[in-house]
């Protein structure tokens, strides 16, 4: 009992999600199109890429997700949004911001495990410099994934989860052990779905209200649900998990079209 | 302890309900023939349905429910309405988004049953597909009334609920006998309204704010009220229920005399 | 443990509370006059009565409560509002949806504790019927009050109630003979400001977000704060009870001149 | 365990707080005169007093609070208030309704212990009445400061507070003698604050959405920090303290010239 | 058991944050000019300094933090905004109030310590004077931190918090050593981050709606991603820690530029 470990992550893109009412009476096709051209649709590996998709329900009509390389160049963009003709037409009521985020449970715990066995005390200096020292290898393997690509599917659902610090169920207070080892059963969960579901993790404590945000996409929204229902059932989701609203949406390939 | 077993589900109509305040005072007559003759209310079992109803307060006064073979008519649907001249007489501030699901429980309980007595071992690959084939053959049975039509009584009722995950009572962390039982019980409480309620319940997960929402059709209101309390003293409300609000309303027949 | 006895009730009024934002400065004489005439303030046995108030503070200014014989008569009053010249200098904010309802705690668990000594099973379906007929039968004898007057009393509250469902005290799950006991002891509290509170409770399980209405009418507020504290102090508030918002305010006698 | 006593109280001034976004740029200064003109700032003991304050941030800028004999009082102001020119920009946004409480809890408690040396049964008709009778000779001494003064200190702070029905901690469940011994404590940490701060206690049980409301005045800010963090270790407050919003704010001694 | 020990502050600048929807489309470069000649961005000891932030996302996209000596210089300059003609196009959705507080958490403990061993009985009249006596020492040498420059670094991120009054882990039931010790634990996290993150905490109770507020400013925003993630972990956080919002952002260096 006392202080816990803390896992390793590799932070990547910068990420924005934006929720837009749209007043489709008053836009007109000009307006449309220079959106549709300012909106950086496809990926480079070096900046990042946006993408837009229709969201159901009261929750939207528009959702534009963003990533980029830094913070700077989402600074850049929120502004320049502001510079278009048709910002007047969108009015942003809701947003999330995040880092994309790999975990590193796994790595974490065992490099922990390897300097228990040396007899490093944990959280004395030499013990921070070797975990950081091990964890920084693996890192670099993990910057493509950190990186990638938009998926190219047509549907889409965003939502954003906290581990729960409950006074009998608390996420923090479990030892390194314990949550990778819930940590694994989730992700083996996941696996049953590849190739039918992707999902991007972005981290976001100290940038907004929750611990994370979640990006599925699908071919089939179907399986979007049947993924989270039989999540909802490990350890790690029934004892600790915790999640805000659901945007559900579909991609929207003809942005300037969608708008007309 | 660990984790639990998903029951199967059989999914049917992409579900939206919409809700409204009107502007009656700025309604034209052909405005409002022209929402009614776009409203799809004709039962089209290769299609869907849709239907509007009279919501009683503040919540109120329009709701359309929409019930569509798949979400990409959905998304054709909110598109389409933005296009009508109505539109901008009706406010949608309020929104559910959901699929017409028929639990499994029962079967699901038995068919786990067998491979355990079977001694195959739960969550390996072996356990995954057996249990798959044995539920999608009780799927086919099930699909008359997953894409059913909306019941035409005049009052009606719509929730949004969850099963808790509480530190004490965490139906997620229920064993499925356990789970399957509560149901089973839950649902002879329904049984005894039969011919009074008809009930349809659709699952949001991944889609909305709410694991379900519940639909209810009614000659007599107060039907809808005995109901909903007598369930609420079953095990499986008064230890894991949750509720979010609740709209209540009576059927429209005449939607463009409703509006003029 | 497990399910448990519903008590039987004795549903009336179908009942609506609306409350306004008044637009003062651009009401005329005329609409005010208008809304009055409309307004059924004077009792019918057969149809209802409706009244209005003045709310204290920023939840108000205006609340107008109706009793009708049953909600086709709301949507009506409700569709009918919207005629009305002065609907646009109104705008209803708030609400909720009941019916008056009388509890049966005492009758039930009298009659459930002759089944019982006659051996006949909990919630078969003898039972039921049993039940059902000993209940109709006392039913008859509570029709005046449940189609009650609205008290002419200067002042009025309103609020919201649920039974708690928590984790350690849950309502729901407690035996009939205890919940009637503590409702026994939460009358005998009610009983002793007889003469200075007039209390009409209505049920809204299926019709509104909370589960009873409370509508208390005084010819002193002070008794109403009295009243309210002490019955806080009832274990069937204190373990059980649980409020949504208060609303205090006075009869309008006049609303012409109220609104003028 | 079972029914608690209720401590006794006395009731003064019918308060009510209004918090209002002000729309600067179009008050005139006749309508600013007006308001200052209508506002009763002088003290009258058989009448009432008002007060204008700058609250602080978002949830200002302007609180009006006003003392008054009794509700009707309270229900003329509201109405005229709407009469003025200037009401029109001046937004109500928030606002609170309760009625000048002192508490009696040793009183109560001593009174208590005596009708149980007596043999008196608690809760009894006779219990009642001598309890009222011992009440009501004390309530008189405490006219005077049920009908005080706002005090002229240049800051001022506001907020709600409940004592906590938890399912561990629950106020309302405990003995008399707990709870006036921990008021007693709680008393004591406030008297240390003496001649920098004064507090008006309201009760609002029935009238709004919390049980009580506290008004601090002090000629300095950091006094009214420094109070409520020593009083929330007292265990009345760090077991049984819930608190809503906080509103803080300085007097403004010439309100024509602060609209103007 | 009972009432606990409150650990001394030194209270320095008094704080507001203002957290703004800015109309681009409406503001002149006459306008913007004069809100950035208005804002006081250079640091002045004896009075304060502001200081302006893109804030990413919906609750954007302009923050102003303004020091200042105490809450008298808060109104004016509150007062003196809406003089602004900039301030039309400037909606105030959001802000915080509170004052720049150094906790005394070690030096309350030493000093109880020796009252305890000099037998002198917590909470006497004895006790505080002592106790003040010797926090009045130390205060002084914490006078230049208390009214230290904004700094300027090129993120920022706020966040109000609270210390948790649950029904098991109760920070304020704690004795003071207990307390002591995790804030000192808590504090060693911090200190691995000197050099990379500044913080500023600031105390507002009886000013707004949560205990504390805190300021980090970095020039990696991954660094305060780092931070709040591994202090989550420490047991002041993991039992104690309740958040907020989280407003997250970058320095805007000129302020006239960003609004053109």
């Amino acid at each position: 009992m006392g202080r816990e470990i803390t896992p390793g992550t590799k932070d990547g893109w910068a990420v924005l999600h934006q929720f837009f009412d749209v007043d489709f009476k008053n836009i007109t096709k000009d307006d449309a199109e220079e959106l549709k051209a300012w909106l950086n649709e496809d990926y480079k590996a070096d900046f990042g890429q946006s993408a837009a998709f229709h969201v159901f329900g009261h929750k939207g009509p528009l959702c534009l997700l963003h990533f980029r390389k830094d913070f700077s160049l989402i600074a850049e963009l929120e502004k320049a949004f502001y510079g278009l003709k048709i910002s007047k037409n969108l009015r942003l009521k809701d947003s999330y911001i995040s880092v994309v985020e790999l975990g590193m449970y796994h790595t974490t715990k065992k490099a922990v495990e390897n300097l228990d066995k040396e007899g490093i005390e944990r959280f004395s200096d030499e013990f921070y410099e070797k975990l950081e020292n091990n964890l920084s290898h693996h890192r670099e393997n993990l910057t493509e994934r950190a990186f990638c690509e938009i998926p190219k599917l047509p549907y889409f659902c965003f939502y954003p989860m906290n581990k729960k610090r409950g006074e009998v169920n608390n996420w923090y207070h479990e030892p390194i052990d314990r949550r990778a080892e819930l940590m694994m059963e989730h992700g083996m969960t996941g696996r049953r779905y590849s190739g039918k579901i992707q999902q991007i993790i972005s981290g976001s404590i100290g940038f907004d209200g929750w611990e994370w945000g979640v990006d599925l996409f699908a071919n089939d929204p179907l399986d979007i649900k049947a993924l989270i229902y039989e999540m909802r059932f490990d350890e790690a989701t029934s004892l600790y998990g915790e999640f805000g609203e659901f945007w559900f949406g579909s991609r929207i390939e003809d942005l300037a079209g969608w708008l007309g």
